[in-house]
Order: C-alpha cells, then sequence, then structure tokens
C-alpha cells in the first residue's frame, strides 16, 4: 500500500463502481482560504448521467456552510489503510484545527472545483452542487459529479462501511455474477 | 445458516446499523392484489428520528408505479445466502414473472404496511412515503420507517454491495474503533 494511490482519469459515469457499495468518504471543501474534512456514510448514487450523487451533511457540522456557500466539494474514497485517519476526521471539528495538517494529509488541486483531492485516498470524485431544492428542508444535497479520480490498482480496495456504535464493516472480498446478468443490465 | 433467520424488533432508529453501509437491499411491494420485489442499491439513511431513509427507484420498474400509488413497501436485508436470488430478482420483472413464487421466497404479513416481509432476509423495514417531493423530478422516494425486524445472529451478516457490472463486494468482516470514539458521536 503506497502512501499516495496513483489515479488515472476516470469517466464520471463508472463513480457508482466506488460509491454505490456504501463506503464512508472523506469531504473535503473550501471557502474564503481554509479547507475543512469531514466523514460521511449517508450518501447515494442517483444517475449515471448526469453522474448525480445526494448526500445528507448536517447542519451541525463545519463542513455544512462551506458546502453550502462555496456549492463544491471532493468526496474522497479511503481505505483501510488509514482507518484510524478516518475515525480522527470524524471526532473532530474543522471548527477547532486544520484537519490537513493534525493528520498528515495532503492536498492536491483539483480541475473542476478549488476544493482539494486529499492525495492518500484511493480515488477523488469533484463535486458541484446541482440542485439545492432539499437543503433546507433535510440538509441534501445533490451534486454532480464533474470530475473522477482513481487507482486502476487494486481494482476493489478495502473500503469502509460504517454501522454505527464506532464499528465498521469492511468490503473488498468480491462475488462475480456477471455471467448471469443480461448484457443490457450490466 | 438457517432458512429463516429467526427476527426481533428493532427499534426504527437503529436502522442505520444495516443501512448505512450501503448493501443491496430487496424492495418488496403489494398493489392492488399483487406483490413484486425489486433489488435496490441506490439509497441513503436521512435522519434517526423520525426514521428516514431515502431512495432512488428508477420508473422503469415495475414496482415503480406500485410503490408511488400504495405510498408502501419493505426494505428486506439479504445475505450472501440468497446471493443467486438477488440476482435473479434484478434480473427479471414483475411484469413478467410472480417473483415471490419464481423465486421460493417466503411472503410474511407486516405489522404496519400491506407489503409483505421476505422471510428469508436477515433483516426487514416496514416503510410508508413520507414525502414525494423528487419523485416527480429525480425518482427519488424519501421514507419512513416504521417499524423494525432484524434477526439478532449473526451480529455482522454477510451483506452485498453492488458495484455494477456484475460484481458485488461482500460486507461481514469487522473493524471496532470504538474505544476512539467520544460518547456523544456514537
Amino acid at each position: 500500500m503506497t502512501a499516495f494511490p496513483a489515479k488515472k482519469d476516470l469517466p464520471v459515469n463508472l463513480a457508482r463502481r466506488y460509491l454505490e457499495p456504501g463506503p464512508i468518504v472523506l469531504v473535503s471543501s473550501f471557502w474564503q482560504g481554509k479547507t475543512n474534512i469531514m466523514t460521511l456514510g449517508w450518501h447515494t448514487v442517483l444517475e449515471f448521467t448526469p453522474s448525480l450523487i445526494g448526500c445528507l451533511i448536517s447542519s451541525g457540522n463545519h463542513s455544512f456552510a462551506m458546502i453550502r456557500d462555496s456549492g463544491e466539494c471532493v468526496f474522497n474514497l479511503p481505505t483501510t489503510a488509514i482507518t484510524d485517519t478516518v475515525v480522527g476526521i470524524g471526532n473532530t471539528s474543522g471548527a477547532d484545527i486544520d484537519k490537513f495538517s493534525h493528520f498528515g494529509l495532503t492536498a492536491a488541486p483539483a480541475q473542476q472545483v478549488k476544493a482539494p483531492l486529499i492525495r492518500e485516498c484511493h480515488a477523488n470524485f469533484e463535486c458541484r452542487l446541482y440542485d439545492d431544492v432539499l437543503i433546507e428542508r433535510y440538509n441534501f444535497f445533490i451534486f454532480e459529479i464533474v470530475k473522477a479520480h482513481a487507482a486502476p490498482s487494486p481494482k476493489h480496495p478495502e473500503t469502509l462501511h460504517y454501522t454505527g456504535d464506532g464499528v465498521f464493516m469492511v468490503s473488498g472480498k468480491i462475488i462475480s455474477r456477471r455471467q448471469q446478468f443480461r448484457p443490457e443490465m450490466l
């Protein structure tokens, strides 16, 4: 496991390969000269083209206003290689600390948004706010993934899936049933 | 692995324990004397209390109108014990077959909704439509979980997480970092 997985461009409609399984993601943001990172487990794919995702960002999070006001963020996919960092990020607030420096994470410039990529993550999805219709009522943001980067290897990294109560399930082992799918269902 | 996991009542706000990790679920429905089942991977927790979940049900699914018109469904959590059944359900349409009988699944009555529980699943979440505001624009349904049932054992069953392309990741192995969480964060 290298500290900086080497990434390539990924077609944005393939983001589902990484997000649909439901992993914890690290959401990075930038607003008025400052960055922040939060953990997020409440998200879903909404559409392939445009590549839409929806997610719940509680208004209690320091990131909430930064993301709402900038209309941008990056979904970064961590693996079990940085489990303790993920836990630390989820248990601290950007109101108190600079999370990149505190956790020794490396910010890299994104292409389409001002929020930074986290280099230690397996994949990065640059997001732009697509529809704010449910932000006020549910804190639910609808983003378009405008640029995607992913490490080609390993193809199925060990990801973290939060169950509450401090416990994560780990995905990584796979089952293929490709032969049982009709081509148009793949 | 018994064919019918023995279930107990679960407080509805603990549904996140099973749904937040992002597994494929089997969504059962009932409308005008007929039942149906679909696979669903595009869902997210939205709130603990009330216990809200959001999900994307494409209007191309036979279940779409049944669920929209009845305003009800059940989220059933399958495990790897019935992987092939999950694949079969996702690759067939309720317009052509009766999925309960075709796949040899057992319907049990729910308590709060008319849609049936699938007994072979590890957990069942009875859902009532809570807000239809995004159905027309995104096919996005917001449900309240009004009753939850779950097998106490195993505590972390092997669940299926779809990546597209006929490939599922499997969760089951866990990592606990409970000691690193402040009590109010659990």
